[in-house]
């Protein structure tokens, strides 16, 4: 449906401009020079042709065919353009012009009435305020940048134009190739979603990059999301994920604002690859569109030098990639087939003095090793044949196998002729090897993405949904928990020493009893609390010691009598908690618990709902999971309890949008078959 | 002392060639075409001339000034020819060639004679095993690597020669300068100490780079390296940080390993920018050269687009810079002078439309602003004017300032030009924002360093030198830390119940008293451990409580009596260690304690000795320095203490290189003035 954006029949510049420095002037120069075959009709009351392209005085004298407008007229003329669009037939527009609700509440104003006359017509809008789109395989050039990519499997989506025309400029400069680049400006309708959307169904869009400063919706972004990581990779790099550079989105774009963790855990959950810089996410995007994903982290490194070799094995292992240990078959083979001095083990080193030939065989042997999952080739300069010679080579035998290979042919003056032949044949090189790291890291992200079974959420059972609507009325967060079957230990209020012993009993010994009164602070400092009572005959006492030592201390106290509790044995203190993000809902994190949850922020987040898997995956990032696992005197956990009690809170937050945050700290973890128990809980309710 | 190598009279070319494919020739080659003004030798007795050079049969041959030789043989003929060399009066050699130590004991066997020859005659030598080297100034090539970079700032010193290349060719296509290239092959006279001190006195020398595997002395390494920070930037790539490359490392170059550790905490001492790619430390090495340092992080910020912008304040503030809140002053100087929509907060905007003036006065604002530290200016491609327009004027206004500018003009098809005006005017320019955040830190990081006091080491007094000696040769650490002051909680076994309480008054009330026999090995299970006994009479009868309860449950054991302990408050845990390092003696780690130190791997490293300063910087590295100072319910702790223990381990590291190992754990850290205390100690001595 978006597709007249891309591959129009005729496209009508609505403020088209005889003078070269006029953005009017400039979109019809780009549809004429980047050779758009269709139809163009520029529309100026006051001359007569553009560039050879016959003027119209109106829009509406524009004949068929006719299916795509690009406004390029005054903020103020735009809505009164897009209503004659409407009336001539027109039902896909780009507004490239400024002034809407980017400058303030007159703008906003304006983008409203713009986005009522576009509805009324059913006219798909894109923009205000952006710089327009290219599709290199139409070709269409809609923008008014000098200059267009070459043809090439990488579509872009951005919410900053400048960083079109920037990734337009870099992408000249190093020949790097593109489908299409896409201006999102304000968003009034067509959103990065539907972009994205149109790009997994577009036949030569073999990886999707994206610019978000912000999504339009959360969790339909993540729908759409997943749905392109299912066919092809999408890797975004999100602006404004500090403090101040979230700050600056917000008066950039006034994007609502989700926390940087939500947009974190939202993209790792749909399958999302996250670019920490632009360099990074073209890095990424070359060797995802060019080579096969690799079935795992055991990488061959092939070089004519150590140092540079090192480097990149450093950086591979830091990336949490690892060597391959060649078999011995490879080993015996590559032996007689390079210099005596060079090494057969990985990294294998053929020595300053071999040719490509050398490079050839001992590429082809890492590649049909099984211990191999991604091959690097490193070459420092030499002079000894043409670095073009090894680029042929590499593709050459990288074709022949199923396994991606990434080069890194040092240098820059001596070596463009190789790099082109390099990126002819797909395979992606670097200047310095250390980049490729992160490279094949991304590539064996999204791998075990794929390969990660997708589980349902959790289905949760036994919760009584009217016992946890009346707890929320009275924001008792205790028993809404309990509502959900997260136990607390149990906890009767007593007034006298008789019904103290009856209630331990029935609580069960060892029992925990606690000074209950609103007068004292810091109960156990005043010998309020008493620990690890054993028996009824140990309650009644410890009953009149508690109450007698308050009313010495205070003897105007309120006191109520006395709190028994289940005495907990030692456990592990996990933090579990749940906050509504703005624009991902419920975000779940667990972690370290106790009091130090701050100090050491040890934890980790997921979008609700979640499966056992994932909650256990999430608890796993934690140093509080690796303790869980047990570690030399600590004992381990109950991990099936733990997980239920985050499914469960993670279920709170989906069923009720209302609690703005629930956190749990700290959950008590017993040993395995023991359980887990809320110990404490607070909440925030909108 | 080393000038001859990049400042001789005269150059023999022992081995030179007329064949172009051979290295012998590309010396002469490069001797002449990189305009080399002293004489040139070719030494080839089958030839009367080289590239228009008179050959000598021989170098004895000679005539005067001679005093480099750069040899070219095979290296079976090396050490003959260093030998005619001495004879010569040659004091300064480059072994070129290869087949020495690092081809195996064979090659290692006549690097040895080599140096014998080189050590009789005072000649000396860099190399074998490298590619020659470079100082673009006098101007020399000594290498047979085609190309040559410009003249520039940048110093470089390699271990690999392969590096060596890569950087030439890349520094020719990027245009950046260099004064020396120095590859050091294996190092069998001339060390990389020896080459950064030539470049400290080196006046074409702003900055000096280095790529390094190992060191040939930890220490020295250290001193050369402080002296060399002193006067000029001193950055260093380490290869083999990774277990991967360190094994790398080793089979490369046979360099004694050092730990990645200590090898980072000395680099940090020595006031060393650890650079961890080749980009990072070129990008850093130019705003080194080129710009002033800031004084502090408040980074201002000037762009005509948002989104690079935001890329920018993210990744500056990842790296723990700060945006600049400019006073009102400028802030109402700008408004008038940028685009009624821009912004004149940081990031200042002045919109896609605004030119090379309105930059200029904004970049000028913002420099002239007493809370900006450094400024980075962004420029999305435009096509309004010409990107070498705002080049100039960048470069103008830095100039008229002492504050560090970096510019991002983004791109890379039509901004060539623009560049090498920058270059020229020594902005760094960087055409993706982000790689500007890592160089400020850099930048700030070297001023903190230059502004940090430099401590001497603490002054250690009342040690027992003897008694530690005595405690040392009976592997008793718990004495020998005593005999440092390190202090342990006061232990006394006794063996009946009168001299236990006797005991217990000396040590002081509260006490902890266990079971003292070697066959209970859980003695708290047993009973066997009675805490925080307050009298004489409690102590009497623990003591018989204990024994009889020992003797009840295994009437054969072996009972001596109970061990009479302080008992200790509630306190931090925290680990102090110490390990001899390879290559840099002494290590100090210190972090959180207890059982889960690798769990969590809360510890910083230091090299021994420290300064009380230095101590606490150490330990504000960590978590546990963290908690130290006191979080919610967590009291701080006995900092003059803890820190003073860590010094006392320190010393012991440096005054008994013996002791491979020494760790305490925990370290007991109670409330300030209460002191620190040594629970439990092991060590391992050689």
């Amino acid at each position: 449906m978006l597709e007249s954006f891309f591959k129009p029949k005729g496209v009508a510049v609505v403020g088209a401009s005889r003078d070269p420095h006029k953005l009017g002037y400039g979109v019809v120069r780009n549809l004429s020079e980047y050779r758009y075959k269709g139809a163009v009709y520029p529309v100026n009351a006051s001359a007569t042709e553009i560039l050879g392209f016959p003027c119209f005085a109106s829009v509406s004298l524009v004949p068929d065919p006719v299916d795509l407008a690009i406004l390029v007229v005054p903020a103020d003329q735009v809505p009164a353009m897009v209503e004659q669009c409407g009336k001539r037939g027109i039902r896909h527009i780009i507004v490239t012009s400024g002034g809407f609700s980017e400058t303030g509440p007159e703008g906003k104003l304006r983008e409203q009435q713009l986005k009522q006359v576009a509805d009324r017509y059913g006219i798909r809008l894109v923009g205000p305020n952006c710089v327009g789109s290219i599709d290199t395989h139409t070709p269409l050039n809609t923008t008014f940048v000098v200059g267009m990519p070459a043809q090439g499997d990488i579509g872009l989506t951005s919410q900053s134009g400048a960083m079109v025309a920037a990734v337009i400029d870099w992408a000249r400069g190093t020949g790097i190739g593109f489908s299409r680049l896409i201006s999102l400006g304000n968003q009034s309708d067509v959103t990065e979603r539907e972009m994205i959307a149109s790009m997994i169904s577009d036949p030569h869009t073999k990886v999707i990059t994206a610019y978000v400063e912000g999504v339009s919706d959360g969790r339909e972004f993540m729908a759409v999301a997943e749905e392109a990581a299912r066919k092809k990779p999408l890797i975004v790099l999100k602006g404004g994920t500090g403090e101040g550079g979230a700050r600056a989105v917000a008066s950039h774009t006034g994007s609502l604002a989700g926390s940087a963790e939500a947009y974190q855990a939202a993209f790792a959950r749909s399958g999302v690859l996250t670019a920490s810089t632009m360099e990074e996410m073209f890095d990424w995007a070359r060797a995802l569109a060019w080579q096969p994903l690799p079935k795992g982290n055991r990488i061959g490194v092939l070089t004519n030098a150590g140092g540079p070799a090192i480097l990149a094995v450093d950086a591979l292992e830091a990336a949490g990639l690892r060597l391959a240990q060649l078999t011995d078959e490879t080993k015996s083979h590559l032996r007689p087939r390079i210099p005596a001095a060079g090494s057969v083990n990985n990294p294998v080193d053929v020595l300053a003095g071999s040719g490509p030939a050398t490079y050839a065989l001992a590429l082809d042997a890492l590649l049909s090793d099984p211990t191999v999952d991604a091959a690097v080739v490193i070459q420092a300069p030499q002079d000894w044949f043409l670095a073009e010679s090894l680029a042929e080579v590499i593709g050459e035998v990288a074709a022949n196998h199923k396994k991606p290979v990434l080069a890194a042919i040092m240098g820059m003056a001596t070596v463009q002729k190789a790099l082109e032949i390099l990126h002819r044949k797909k395979v992606p090189n670097f200047s310095f090897p250390e980049r490729m790291a992160s490279t094949l890291k991304a590539m064996l992200t999204r791998r075990n993405w794929l390969d990660g079974h997708q589980d349902p959420p959790a289905v949760i059972t036994g919760v009584d949904h009217l016992e946890a609507q009346q707890a929320l009325q009275n924001q008792d967060f205790s028993r809404l928990l309990a509502a959900y079957g997260i136990r607390f230990p149990k906890t009767k209020p007593v007034a006298d020493a008789k019904t103290a012993a009856l209630m331990a009993a029935e609580i069960g010994f060892p029992v925990v009893m606690k000074l209950d009164s609103p007068d004292f602070s810091h109960k156990s400092d005043v010998g309020g609390v008493l620990l690890n009572l054993k028996s009824a005959e140990e309650v009644t006492q410890a009953f009149e010691t508690i109450t007698q030592m308050a009313r010495m201390i205070k003897p105007d106290a309120r006191i109520s009598g006395v709190l028994i509790q289940k005495m907990m044995p030692k456990g592990h203190e996990i933090l579990v908690g749940m906050k509504q993000d703005a624009q991902f809902g419920p975000l779940v994190v667990a972690g370290t618990g106790g009091v130090e949850v701050e100090l050491i922020r040890d934890v980790a987040s997921a979008i609700a709902p979640l499966s056992h898997q994932q909650a256990a995956e999430l608890l796993s990032k934690t140093i509080a999971g690796r303790r869980l696992n047990g570690w030399r005197n600590i004992q381990p956990g109950d991990w099936n309890a733990v997980t239920e009690v985050i499914v469960r809170l993670a279920q709170i937050g989906v069923d009720f949008p209302e609690i703005r945050e629930l956190e749990i700290n700290p959950v008590l973890v017993l040993d395995p078959g023991n359980g887990a128990w809320a110990l404490d809980v607070r909440g925030v309710v909108q």
